[in-house]
């Protein structure tokens, strides 16, 4: 088993960041506009759609300002029963991020993309949260041959 | 052990992917500006540093156009004894870079940090190959309260 780890932080309350990673506006304004839920909260699946495809992903635990944990229920093969993991603490003025995209079973050239790829989204969610602007899908920041 | 894997492809040849690896303008284009190299080649040791400290590391293979590799024989704690393994393959009009930060001995606060930060440097490396203007230290993005 190999993880996806990344650490960002910025300057806004905790409660700001949670927001961006607990409601379908947030998540929206950083991953990938295409984004509804399937209920709400803890147990509701957040569909998550981008033009080369996408995730379903099971709210497994929400602490506010502290931690979101999501399963991949849908999706790549790659994906699928992998927990992206979101640990939120508050350092100062700034919050700061520890993610985790863990339990992939084989570190393939398509988890490397993944790991670069996840990095530019936690700059886009930093930007959204800081500035009111982030880049998700279709104004996302193309890394490779891929996307 | 664990390890830091990301994906980035530049439209160029692969030579002059390999060229940025490989010389102390191209390392100093994308990386930090203050990079020196004491020999050339293999067996020739690079030296990188930032305003919060550095890298060295003894390049311990060279195959034009193909892969670099990296010990790291000075530096932080964490970073001494890992290697950074730089896999090139020209796919179509596009050099892809498989890039292994490898041999962490614990995945610590630390490690996500420099997985995020990595990223950020892969892109530098590819606005500098194919815009001719990277984003090396000082003037990388910044991603958390570390740097």
């Amino acid at each position: 088993m190999v993880d996806i780890l990344h650490r960002v932080a910025m300057k806004v309350p905790a409660a700001e960041v949670y927001r961006a990673l607990t409601t379908t506006e947030g998540l929206a304004g950083w991953w990938t506009t295409d984004t509804q839920a399937d209920g709400d909260g803890v147990g509701g699946v957040l569909r998550f759609r981008f033009q080369a495809g996408g995730f379903d992903m099971k709210v497994l635990e929400q602490h506010p300002g502290k931690r979101v944990l999501w399963e991949v229920v849908e999706g790549p093969a790659e994906w699928i029963g992998t927990h992206v993991d979101w640990a939120l603490n508050q350092d100062g003025e700034y919050t700061v991020i520890l993610f985790k995209h863990e339990g992939w079973r084989e570190p393939v050239e398509f988890m490397h993309h993944c790991s670069t790829k996840w990095a530019t989204f936690l700059l886009s969610l930093k930007s959204l949260v800081e500035t009111g602007k982030g880049m998700p899908e279709p104004d996302d920041i193309k890394i490779d041959n891929w996307n």
